[in-house]
């Protein structure tokens, strides 16, 4: 029985996977103009589909409610007029960002006249995996068509409903713009197996992207041959070095701990060099204590901030999502550095100092996808960056580190301009 | 037995892996001048060893002419003095070349005053894994050494004495140039085990390289659990649009499908647009034979080209190698891509055109790592494209298409500089 599904769910996979890849070949040609009245014509779609959108999602918000989920869980899937209005002004602010598909770059001469360069272009057809919030179908499929992909996207079956009828929208909205057909496709089951089989296509799927929990990426990871851009943990570090001006330090530190903490940008550990150590631990101690935080410290920072607790080694590795920190007092500059790479989850480190080639130095030698210097962990994010809309934020170290946006979603190709050049 | 095997072998693995991952933090802040003087201190340390270099290599040598490997194997086994000192000069070109880890680029201002891009970084520790000559054991090291990479390297059984002198040699030599020992590090037994086990040592090692036959690299793939980058078939196609040039067509045809067959970017596949193909086939036809080349061609080909033979279906999918094309008249521009993405392996495309329009759209609507214009299909390779040098020719979609040098054996991480600024 179980083979019988699987078959049929590969089946499946293949017939979606084949009208994909021919949406893909249109999708890599289609001028920005089409592509982006197709993202109007989406928003407009949402706009003017609003009750049947939301009477769509009242069925998974009952199902939500009958299976027990969380309040926060049931309000996460929620679709309301606010949020329908939400979701098209997401669509619309793609629509002022640039088309990177076929930008041109690093072109140079070769001797014998040949000019080489880069040209970026779609990486071909994206898999989607993610949870709960709807809203994810409109962004994952816009930002995919946008950067000349296609998309299959596969939702959670809590907002089955919802996903369904916003995909079929934003299918029908960009098809009538003149987008290709199949341009976003949607698994249309909530069958386990679909998953499997979209994880094997490997002929009709170039990337896969999770998003969502650890469970979710661990299984996507271990069953994928498709190569995956993940998504994990953020146990992030600010290090406040000797040289660090101590009301940036504090601001910083309070503002990557407490500004939001259940996100994966959020600071978790707290490294202080010891020249500073006696004047900076017991303002930052109670700076945060103020914001409710529980500080897991060392031995001198349990002497310095009362009201400390002991950490322990795996306090060192740990992302808390909570109102806690775990802190350590450093001999050095590069006990920082070596404790960040060995203990850190490579995500985002910052900085605190004043001198400028450790600042540098500290750019080069910490192995994580973003490094700030003398900013809030808190800003390593597709929106603050600039990247006007993310996908997710990839822990990989090919291909993409960190947010990943409309760039990030194309690759290079090598193209050539000859004027009937052959090779000796 | 292979249990324990296994085990040893994967105990081997996380020492080397341990030992290069520390190695790595070294390299990645390591001064482009004490790499530079590394990769010197390797060429003069093989020009001062080559008697040694030629006794252990005569050892490799004795025993494949024992195992009755083909003369051609045996031969491109064999260090001589000139080869020895074509490796050291091979070294002492990538000193020239330019360093790209550190590199910062595309760096933006932000609103509120943070400065955002990306610094070019090492991706790590990468593992390779290749076959018979014992140069790419000198090329690959001091590649990944000069990109700020530590190296795990796996050569074939029948060059073991070859890459452990010459991986010995360049180990100390970097070392005693001040760069971190175990940079350059051989699995040094000929157990197949150990490819196994380099494969699971996801902990220690960022991504692996085959460089090799197809059923080599059809094995890491499957069984790594590291992201791999292939290197994959070339069946090349050169299509000549309705407004080329005649003499380039010849030309770049020519030279396309003969000038070099056993590599993978040879052209093995010929388009000809149908309003040309009168006055065209049976030119080319003609100067492909007087070169030896065999033609497989569909009906339209065959009555044009006296002495071709009828293509298969399974002829548009080949990668011949050898003196022979499979060569197809097709009624419109549009078949011609349609036909490359269909049954191309979309390693290396040229068009022959005059039609500026269509040269712009073929470069957009090939998904082919290499895509030229007017130019052979030849000039798809590090050193005509002027990378200086090449770790391979990738055929993954992610991270690096086409020629990989020292750029595409580096990451991008993002970094921001700040004056204390937290997010509201």
């Amino acid at each position: 029985m179980t083979t019988a599904t699987a078959m049929n769910m590969d089946e499946m996979l293949t017939e979606m996977g084949k009208r994909a890849r021919t949406a893909s070949r249109a999708l890599a040609v289609l001028p920005p103009a089409v592509k982006n009245a197709a993202l109007e014509a989406m928003a407009a779609a949402f706009e003017s589909h609003r009750a049947e959108i939301r009477a769509e999602n009242a069925k998974d918000v009952a199902g939500a409610e009958e299976h027990g989920l969380t309040k926060a869980a049931v309000d996460r899937l929620r679709l309301d007029d606010k949020r329908i209005l939400a979701m098209a002004g997401a669509l619309r602010e793609l629509i002022a960002l640039p088309d990177p598909v076929g930008e041109i770059e690093n072109v140079r001469t070769r001797p014998n006249g040949l000019r080489i360069g880069h040209m970026r272009s779609p990486i071909g057809v994206v898999g989607i995996i993610y949870e709960s919030r709807p809203n994810v179908t409109a962004d994952a499929g816009a930002l995919c068509l946008k950067s000349g992909n296609a998309a299959i996207l596969r939702g959670g079956s809590e907002a089955f409903h919802s996903n369904r009828i916003l995909a079929r929208l934003m299918n029908d909205a960009a098809a009538g713009a003149g987008a290709p057909d199949g341009a976003i496709q949607l698994i249309q089951t909530t069958d386990r197996e679909a998953v499997g089989a979209l994880l094997r296509a490997d002929q009709y799927v170039d990337v896969i992207i999770p998003r969502g929990g650890k469970p979710l990426i661990e299984r996507v990871t271990r069953d994928s041959i498709i190569p995956v851009i993940k998504h994990l943990d953020g146990n992030c570090t600010v290090y406040v070095d000797e040289t660090a001006n101590l009301d940036d330090a504090v601001r910083i530190t309070v503002n990557s701990k407490t500004q939001r903490t259940g996100v994966c940008n959020a600071a978790e550990t707290l490294l202080v060099h010891r020249n500073i150590a006696d004047e900076f631990l017991p303002r930052i101690g109670k700076a945060l204590q103020e914001k409710g935080v529980e500080i897991r410290g060392d031995a001198s920072v349990m002497e310095l901030v009362p009201g400390s607790v002991a950490a322990t080694e795996q306090d060192w590795y740990e992302e808390y999502l909570d109102l806690i920190i775990a802190a350590k007092v450093v001999d050095s500059y590069e006990e920082a550095v070596e404790f960040i790479n060995h203990y850190g989850s490579h995500h985002t480190e910052t900085i605190v100092t004043n001198d400028h080639k450790r600042a540098m130095h500290f750019l080069r030698a910490i192995d994580s996808a973003c490094v700030h210097i003398n900013a809030s962990t808190r800003f390593s994010d597709g929106g603050e960056y600039g990247l006007g809309a993310e996908i997710g934020i990839s822990t990989n170290k090919l291909h993409a580190r960190g947010p990943m946006g409309l760039r990030e979603l194309t690759t290079a190709k090598w193209i050539v301009f000859g004027e009937g050049q052959v090779r000796e």
